[in-house]
């Protein structure tokens, strides 16, 4: 069914792919459409490594097409705008995330929820509309309708605030949604990684209490002193968590890697939330007496809508929030992702495409 | 620290209980408090038999008191009031949940969610604030705080309208909280015993479409033309779950037996709500995937408040709500028991106290 995107696009573009289950990343020239009435293309600057990219890359969920180029926390330059674009000029900074397309006609994307369309296509490892792959953002060059790009505050700096885009979304948008928003409730945050941090920053800004829930003592003190955090629970100490029983009114579990929940839902509240982000390979047992005897909601959420991202960036440029950062070149993007997946990473790794980026 | 009830209260009732894990239960002497001013004596016509008296005389889940006398879905006849009770008098017809007691001044309680309450007390099981344990409604007479009855209307039947006390009210509420009760929407109904079929007359009189979903083919007639339900789907017929797939706004999952739910989560719409109503003893497999691609709700709910139950009461008197029930003696409640755990009843007993339960 794919075409040959080489052959099929006049759009030349270099970027890095992974072949196989390896997960090894390398040079891969491919081809993006022409520029439609209502797309944009534009230069890729810089690029965070979420930890869905490495599932992607190694296969995890099974359904990876190669070669794949992962990456969709995207921010750049706009280079060229299609005759009827409206939201952006050519010299001006954009974003994009997760969200490549959507039918934008059905019950979701008519409420600002393009994220569970169910024609949606991600921005890398879908099908789009033509039959053809999905590349991400770990390339020089993007295009993509306007609908799925968001202007770039000035004052928004471009790599620290990559990681807004997926990590970033998924922590507000569930707060949001869920009613996890409100100034004086209090909100647990299980795992202290690219989403947990940015999760602890966006609830501070919200004005909850904040306290997060580590199996990692270490943690306590940078959780607590640089990301404001007011409290700090050790998942695996039974007094500390009895004494946190019931205090919660939602909790966001950020944690991709396997783990149970039974000791975790005891810390919200009666009529409390606990709203999954992380997406382990092997599910946890559901536990329903405490479920059912509490009125306890179990949920999950992926992205916001497009609306919803424009707004979070905005939000974020006010209260300053952005990603701790370290800033690599896309010839270490395979240790990162070995560091990635080891948990060696404070918090987030961003790819700077635009220095860092040289077609052989 | 229990007293010895027998010893200790001036009120002499007579009910049956269990007095092991048999569960087998037989006529046990006991007593009760004398009436407060703000107690109601009331004697016992008709007690329905809910899945979870099976679960709790069993010592199913673990923490069952022996002797036990179960039953929570009383309807009976007042007999004595304290000089301070207001909602009733002698000679009114009363009902009583499963619900016996709880602070009346928390979080909860103040929201009419005594259900969920720290310090509530059940009407048997429990330990009540004098650290003894309280007995149901399998006797001639109860004792009980006004604001934990409920005035009956009446033209409820009691036999009939028993099983709405705890079977009734854990349906009903859930589809009010979790916003399952609007007109036009599509809500699940998973198996059809004591919950399920009157989560199908509660979701009708609201104006959803009911769709009933059962492991069982030979329960479509029933459920579609003397319960009303408007579709019905066979849980293991990969087509008709597949044709049904992302339709439904809600479910209501009143299955008490062990079984997995991923195959009913993809029945729910994006934002929709699968709600856990029966308490299996083995939970299963948490389906994260789904739940946050389509940002899906799995919750759990117990009873309603006090408040809530009333208001249920009156809206089934209005829409002539009912269960269905086949009226027992007494002497038959073992025999129930054993039918009720095969599934072999339509589909709720009711015991008739008033006429069969007799001193020895």
């Amino acid at each position: 069914m794919a075409k040959s995107p080489e052959t099929e696009h006049p759009v030349e573009v270099f970027g890095w792919a992974a072949r196989d289950s390896s997960g090894h990343l390398s040079p891969f020239k491919f081809s993006r459409r022409a520029n439609g009435e209502r797309d944009v293309q534009f230069k890729v600057l810089y690029c965070g490594i979420c930890h869905s990219d490495l599932h992607s890359i190694k296969n995890d969920w099974g359904f990876t097409l190669y070669p794949t180029v992962p990456g969709h926390e995207i921010v750049g330059v706009v280079t060229k705008v299609g005759s009827k674009v409206e939201k952006v000029k050519v010299g001006d900074k954009v974003g994009m995330g997760a969200l490549g397309a959507s039918c934008r006609n059905c019950e979701m994307c008519c409420q600002d929820l393009e994220a569970y369309c169910s024609e949606k296509v991600f921005t890398h490892g879908s099908i789009d509309k033509h039959g053809e792959p999905t590349q991400g953002g770990f390339c020089d060059l993007m295009v993509a309708d306007e609908h799925f790009l968001f202007c770039w505050p000035e004052n928004l700096p471009m790599d620290a605030g990559a990681p807004l885009l997926c990590a970033g979304i998924t922590t507000y948008s569930s707060m949001r949604y869920f009613g996890l928003d409100k100034p004086g409730i209090h909100v647990g945050i299980v795992g202290l990684g690219g989403l947990g941090h940015l999760a602890v920053k966006f609830a501070r800004a919200f004005g909850a209490k904040v306290t997060v829930i580590s199996t990692s003592a270490s943690k306590r003190q940078e959780a607590i002193t640089k990301l404001g955090a007011d409290a700090f629970l050790v998942s695996s100490n039974p007094e500390q968590m009895q004494a946190a029983a019931s205090t919660m009114d939602g909790i966001l579990d950020t944690v991709s890697a396997n783990h149970p929940i039974v000791h975790l839902i005891n810390l919200v509240k009666p009529l409390g939330k606990f709203i999954l982000l992380g997406l382990p390979e092997k599910p946890p047992e559901l536990p329903i007496f405490p479920i059912i005897m509490g009125r306890k909601t179990i949920a999950g959420s992926a992205n916001g809508g497009l609306e919803e991202i424009q707004q979070m960036i905005n939000f974020a440029a006010e209260h300053n929030i952005l990603a701790e950062v370290e800033v690599i070149p896309i010839d270490y993007v395979n240790t990162a992702m070995e560091r990635l997946e080891k948990g060696d990473i404070k918090y987030r790794f961003v790819v700077d495409i635009g220095n860092s980026l040289k077609s052989a």
